[in-house]
């Protein structure tokens, strides 16, 4: 079967189209007919070497995906030959509270991911995906659905009363925006772009603000509630915004800190505002099988369909990687089979 | 000023328009003049003696309602001559758990109610109510707003993936409904009428059962959810319904005692079937200022309508109250002024 | 080896001394050498038929113990020989909320239980018992200590600032009441006898009632808590105690509803009393693998002791469930081997 | 009546002994003689005038205090000539959670505090302290005492299974330490003083690090809990143990962010590792008078002694402030009458 691998050198120009035979599901495994991944930020990161310089390799990349159950190995029953079906990011992680444990689970890396024609796949590690999603949707959900759910409806709680604030507009952030506004709450969205802000209001979105035109958002957000501050706020930026967000939020309120896409460190993190604010501030790192399938109710009451850029044929994949370097991404980037 | 009294006996023939002087407010006080009250099961309980045989008396029935304010005493702070607001059903309970002293100080029992032109209470009970809403739509919110919030969003955390089950069409259980909707839950709704069924659905409510039809309702649930149950049960029947809304309920799930349309004493309550599902009961008394403020911004967020069934004149209050008695409504009976 | 079955007829009189082979692990697999069991008031119904009429049969009864890890199936990698392990009371619910599929990993029933020399169960559903316990005070924690800390520790939160009411003296109460202490709380139990009291004081209790000799033992609990109620009580005794649990708990106080001793149907269930305290019930069904080991470090941490009332041998198996029935025990009741 | 004052300058130095007439309680207020008060960093923040530069002068400093009630303005009810009362750090903060508005209403800034003879305050603002305190300890508790009981029992709902880290020996380390081991947690102290961390073993802590010696008091942690990190970690350090904290911490645990000792603003605060651990950092603020309340009953049941590291007569309380200063205490300073 096609796969690509990340082999010797690190870095996107050194991922490499190779061939590996399709592979056979053991006890208690199943393989699956890959029919669409999609690409996160943690994908590039590990193709770079920064996530992880001693990964082992040769490694397939790509943690999401979506496939169909092609072979049953033995002992397995919770699948049947055809269904439809994503791998589980934290493939360990079943439910309850993560363990150290569990992060050695992890599709693309350590463990091989789904850029390939084929996986096997613990049946534990796997879940049906709604029915009414396309492959390319439904390959959208393992890594930047599961983790939008885990910050707002698992430990964000984020009910019809709040304001969410949201920043930016890749995977994770509409797929933020979209499951607030299944709870009924107020969505502030911030991005660099005007013309994204537009398609998130057509998306649910209740306010926009442009922080390259305005740099003090938190302001904004804070004159556009009334000086109370926003109940949560996703705080996908890092470095840039962490301290804004603190300072644009409400007493009591909560930060998901889920990413850092401008930087991981934050310089002169200011622990103050945080104490005036009696600020909660929570760490997000994608979620459990639960959270998946609980997700995937939701998103089947409500028809939620995920926001897809573009589709990229898996032949060009690189170009689809490259495509998700550029950051000028609405939504998630997608490669089908 | 003209009110209605509970003078010597009880009973809904004996309760009694009367004449009273228009009250002053003291310190911390605001007089408000009556704009719109509405009508729950708990204003005929009060009238009947059966909630309190000993209450003191006279007194003036009714708990929920809206007015303007048109008098502030001194030292208040909160509001300004011509803001509309409402009563808070337990006046002292601002916020955090409650305490057995807040219930001394519920409106319509053992204090004054509302069903007369004037009031005066603290300013610290009472809050602002939402602009969009009519003076009726407003006067619903007390008992039968605060009541299904407290249960659907503050305890029950109901969230997108959910489904609720929720008994009846009265002024509690709609808005019961409506604010699992809000949240995204798919809601059952029960009633002993097609019709009201029917109104249901058009108010958002996925499903309903008829269970004048189908006694048998809590294995019609079972069905509708694959055999998993309801994960959240808003329980207004009481006696006739408890045992079968644990029958209904998932394995974890929660039921919310809220009421007891069939009476509050159930015979044979199963405790087994309760554990067996780690079944969670909880008990709901409306609710404190801070739910209140709190599902006004819901309320506002979402530009959400309370269901008003009809709307009696003041001069008619005693009519009103015995089409309450009836039990033919579908959502909140008003009086106005 | 040498077990006792469940064969053709239920009741304790027909649980049969039996032989079988020794049990060989399959993959992921381990075989353990019975050295303690614990017996449990479930076991009883199990073999009177009360608990599950159509029981498949035969059956080895009793759901708790421990045993030394004697041999390895392929793929297991959590124990070594000589491990010292307890199995878990249900077997498939490793951790987070449980669903309707494990109920049926039970061990006792529908599984074959550990009333007998050898038992081979998933590695998965096996944990290490803290090394400062004998073999029959770690046997005693599966069903009795795990109950007692789901109530208690998990869904209780019980702190320091809380008043505990314990029912009874057996072995969940003794557990609940030690776990309470362990936390700091003030514990009232409950008993018909004024010995087993003063033991349950020798054991920490703050407070003693005699129920017997006062049989409004409701009215003690408010009295001795200058009327507020108590924060949480453990209900063991169902029809006959839950009423009173709910009139001596405080306003917004909890119930864990873990038994009936007395009765598993409760005539004239009272919703009033329950929604004027905003009382929660909350039925406990055993617990997890992950409370358990949670609960095995709050163990250790403490060098907490469980409670051995007697310890039988195993050749007396009969007996000493005839002496679990007669019900006059203080704490668990032991078989060794 | 003899108070000391922030006058003109900032600084300790500037500190003014001056003369006020005795207030009088207006309605609702009464009037306390302070017997004894208890200094925590903050004072020495406000005299400084780090904490609010704008601060409104003359003031009176120190936000906690015990006094005995003297006069009752009129609709008082709370309490008795003769109780025995501590205001609340918050004053307007009773239960629930915290608004922008609550912030306010702290005492010794913006408020006046209690380094006075005599203060007035809302009878709402002060609650009763155990009976069997000294008057220097029921000194301790409205914010060294809340603050701790804020973030292990209410935010860190800290459990027997629990270990739990605490920076430093001052006033909130040490209430720290002592309420996590009345939920029976096992609790790791650091210090820069081995003789400190030696009276914090004989107070209950099972492990101390000298943070001097092994600055990487991180790995320790990691070390001595067989890889693990700790479940909770009250931060006090600030700037020089954030990072730290973060990196001792088990997978699914949690942060108090009290305070920054060694400074508020951490650079190169790193978001991975708190992603990796999925880490919860809740900023704590003090707390409600509901918590003070609960915190009261909890060192009641157990008879808990808070930690007096020295005494000073008013007369010297500028003294008293500088040995404060000097940082070398073991718990709380304080000063009677």
């Amino acid at each position: 079967m096609k796969v690509y691998e990340i082999q010797g050198e690190f870095g996107l120009d050194q991922l490499k189209a190779a061939e590996r035979p399709i592979p056979v599901p053991g006890p208690g495994e199943v393989r699956i007919r890959m029919r669409a991944v999609s690409l996160n930020s943690r994908d590039l990161g590990v193709i770079d070497g920064f996530y992880n310089p001693n990964l082992n390799r040769p490694l397939i990349p790509v943690s999401d995906g979506v496939g169909e159950v092609v072979a049953l190995g033995e002992h397995t029953t919770r699948f049947k030959i055809g269904d439809r079906v994503s791998g589980i990011f934290t493939q360990s992680w079943i439910s309850g509270e993560p363990t150290q444990d569990n992060w050695v689970s992890s599709l693309g890396s350590p463990l091989d991911g789904l850029l390939a024609e084929y996986a096997v796949l613990p049946e534990e590690g796997l879940v049906r995906v709604p029915d009414h999603l396309t492959d390319e949707e439904a390959a959208t959900l393992p890594c930047a659905g599961v983790t939008a759910w885990h910050a707002i409806a698992q430990e964000g709680k984020v009910k019809a009363s709040d304001i969410v604030v949201v920043q930016g507009t890749g995977g994770v952030s509409l797929f933020a925006l979209q499951f607030a506004k299944l709870h009924g709450a107020k969505v502030i969205v911030t991005s660099s772009s005007d013309e994204k802000l537009k398609r998130a209001k057509e998306l649910g979105a209740d306010f926009g603000i442009n922080y390259k035109q305005t740099p003090e958002w938190d302001k904004v957000v804070l004159e556009h509630t009334g000086g109370r501050g926003a109940d949560h706020i996703v705080d996908l930026g890092g470095s840039a915004t962490l301290n804004k967000s603190i300072s644009a939020l409400r007493v009591g309120g909560q930060i998901s800190m889920v990413g850092g896409l401008s930087g991981y460190k934050v310089e002169g993190f200011n622990i103050i505002p945080a104490i005036l604010r009696k600020a909660r501030l929570q760490a997000i790192n994608v979620g459990s099988r639960d959270m998946f399938e609980t997700m995937n109710r939701a998103i089947e009451h409500n028809g939620l369909r995920p926001v897809v850029d573009r589709v990229f044929p898996f032949e060009r994949a690189v170009e689809a990687l490259q495509y998700l370097a550029e950051g000028s991404y609405f939504g998630n980037i997608c490669i089908n089979f």
